[in-house]
């Protein structure tokens, strides 16, 4: 029978709780399902910084290649926050990513009908969406260089990044989006800031020259300062959105929080070939780690994501998806979505009832 | 008597029928306060494109320069997306604001009781919110250089753009925000990403500097992700935010979207010395221009922001914005704040009516 191995990341805050629950999850569905899972644990962010004294050990990284996929829990928070740049725990998220090279981030937002009011919007804006964020993981102004400090011809100090884009990482990002929104409701909107941008019209030029490959999908342009506005006030006209890193960071993080429900989403970063990275899109929480608080639902359903992008084992995927709907179903809440006349729960129990429902 | 100069730049789309309307509004305020305005229109935007061919002539910017405040409609349209870069009329309103050294954009949210319905978000949620983004508006990576068109080691094509910002930038943006935040209610929000980026570090380490300054003031910083988020979950936090061009453009936009009725909301861009930009933050509007249905009142806003910031005539100002207060109160409502109960209305008819209320 077919074995994968898989590495854990369970980093910093809650990560290591969310981290074994979904571990758990992985194990059950695997033997259901028949097929073998070997779990490499290694440290990552601030817990690394720490044992090792680098937010991403060598180790880590080769554990994380080597393995068929990475499944990453969280990192950072208050202890680390004024370390300097290359001895921060989101230094060795991005050095993680850029060593997978996985330049496709996929970052679904979803209201379910379970959750709508958990959302600070309006039920009938809230209830539906279902859109996708597609955002470029691996380029653009987070790696750009000349990127540095250094000062200007009247002596004063300067801070400067780059953001540049070439050819083949718009189109391969490109690519993905427009087969996502494919898989989708046909719906593709590339966002950029191409009336001021020179890095965005090259994007805008090299999305649009792909769309006469895609005739089912339909291609639309938004500029980012809209997409900003149009993500509050009608969510449910997006289906796939493609952006660049930044830009997807901005949107895809406001995309979240319009669902309510940030402890519930989960998210892909995948590359041409290689292992993908699967994580929660929410933080550390250093405030409620370690009390048996957090949301593992999130972490459940990148374990999702892990086993259907990742490993191929779609129906391992549907497995925990459908568990983890039934145990909301069955009135099951952690704190950050509780409302009257639900069930309460730590971290631990919520896991123990997906088990269950599995 | 007092007398001002005062550039009329009505633009694109719905700009020349709310400058009109704005126009009249001025006048009335001045001979009720005692002092004169006399208006020069000049052509700016796509109208310019089409009668001299760039989107800024000379004599526009000069006499931009030469007046006391100029106030604009809106740019853009259509017609001209598809042009070149140095001939879309965007690229007229960024030479503007360079060229009148305009760095600090003040762009208020404000959710009117009136109004609380507008708003994608619950009621609970929005109403009350009464922020404003202070965005740098002259440097960053807008303006900043090397940018252009290249190819890289590989032969591939590529776009790229400079982030950069100098010390003094930052100094002189963060003081504006500083004051403003402390005629306000004493809180700002810097937001930045600076576990990224290195111009984001600077910003950051300038900002913080600076705290020990206007001790009276309570000073925060937020990552640009979550600052996305936390307008969507609870906008009510925010007092003041300064920020960067392109974070401001999107987070600017975000919290207007947030009140609901964009078509109420003014900016005023303001330099160290020399006349201030005044607009209304909404765009040229093209599906309904010449129909005599925008909304002038954001323009109205804007003006008496000029009277306020540009010219220093703080009871005219009022003047204005108390009338636009009585004008709602009395029921009227242009068709994007319009709801059951209350007076439809177009743009002249609301315009008089403003103009009754003075
Ligand atoms: C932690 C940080 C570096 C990271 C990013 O900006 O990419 C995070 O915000 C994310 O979206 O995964
Ligand atoms: C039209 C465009 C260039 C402009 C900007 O990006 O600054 C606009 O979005 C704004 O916010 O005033």
């Amino acid at each position: 029978s077919k074995s994968y191995n898989i590495t854990l990341l369970p980093g910093d805050g809650i990560g290591p709780e969310v981290i074994s629950v979904a571990k758990n999850a992985l194990q059950l569905v695997a033997s259901i399902e028949g097929f073998k899972v070997a779990f490499e644990e290694m440290p990552m962010g601030g817990a690394a910084l720490d044992a090792v004294g680098v937010p991403l050990p060598d180790e880590t990284l080769n554990s994380a290649k080597k393995s068929d996929a990475t499944l990453l829990g969280a990192i950072g928070g208050y202890k680390w926050d004024k370390n300097e740049k290359h001895l921060k725990p989101e230094t060795g998220l991005l050095q993680l990513r850029e060593g997978l090279q996985v330049f496709a981030n996929l970052r679904p937002a979803t209201v379910l009908p379970q959750l709508v009011d958990a959302s600070t919007l309006k039920k009938e804006v809230a209830e539906g969406v279902d859109l996708m964020v597609v955002r470029e993981l691996t380029g653009g102004i987070y790696f750009g260089k000349p990127r540095g400090f250094s000062t200007n011809e009247n002596g004063q100090e300067i801070g400067f990044n780059t953001e540049v884009y070439a050819a083949y990482e718009i189109d391969r990002i490109a690519r993905i989006a427009f087969e996502t929104a494919r898989k989708r409701r046909g719906k593709l909107c590339s966002v950029d800031k191409a009336n001021v941008l020179e890095a965005s019209m090259l994007w805008r030029k090299i999305v649009t020259a792909l769309a006469s490959e895609y005739p089912d999908v339909e291609l639309s342009h938004m500029y980012v300062d809209n997409a900003a506005m149009q993500l509050v006030r009608n969510p449910k006209q997006f289906d796939t959105i493609v952006t660049n890193n930044i830009f997807g960071d901005i949107l895809s993080d406001e995309a979240s929080m319009i669902t309510g429900s940030i402890g519930m989403l989960p998210s892909a970063s995948l590359g041409a070939a290689g292992p993908g990275l699967f994580e929660p899109i929410h933080g550390s929480a250093p405030d409620i780690a370690g009390q048996d608080k957090a949301n593992p639902l999130a972490t459940m359903l990148s374990a999702a994501m892990l086993l259907k992008y990742g490993l191929g084992e779609e129906k391992a995927a549907q497995r925990i998806e459908a568990a983890v709907l039934d145990t909301l179903n069955r009135g099951f809440r952690t704190g950050d979505i509780h409302s009257a006349g639900h069930k309460l729960v730590g971290c631990k129990e919520m896991g123990e009832e997906v088990l269950k429902s599995i």
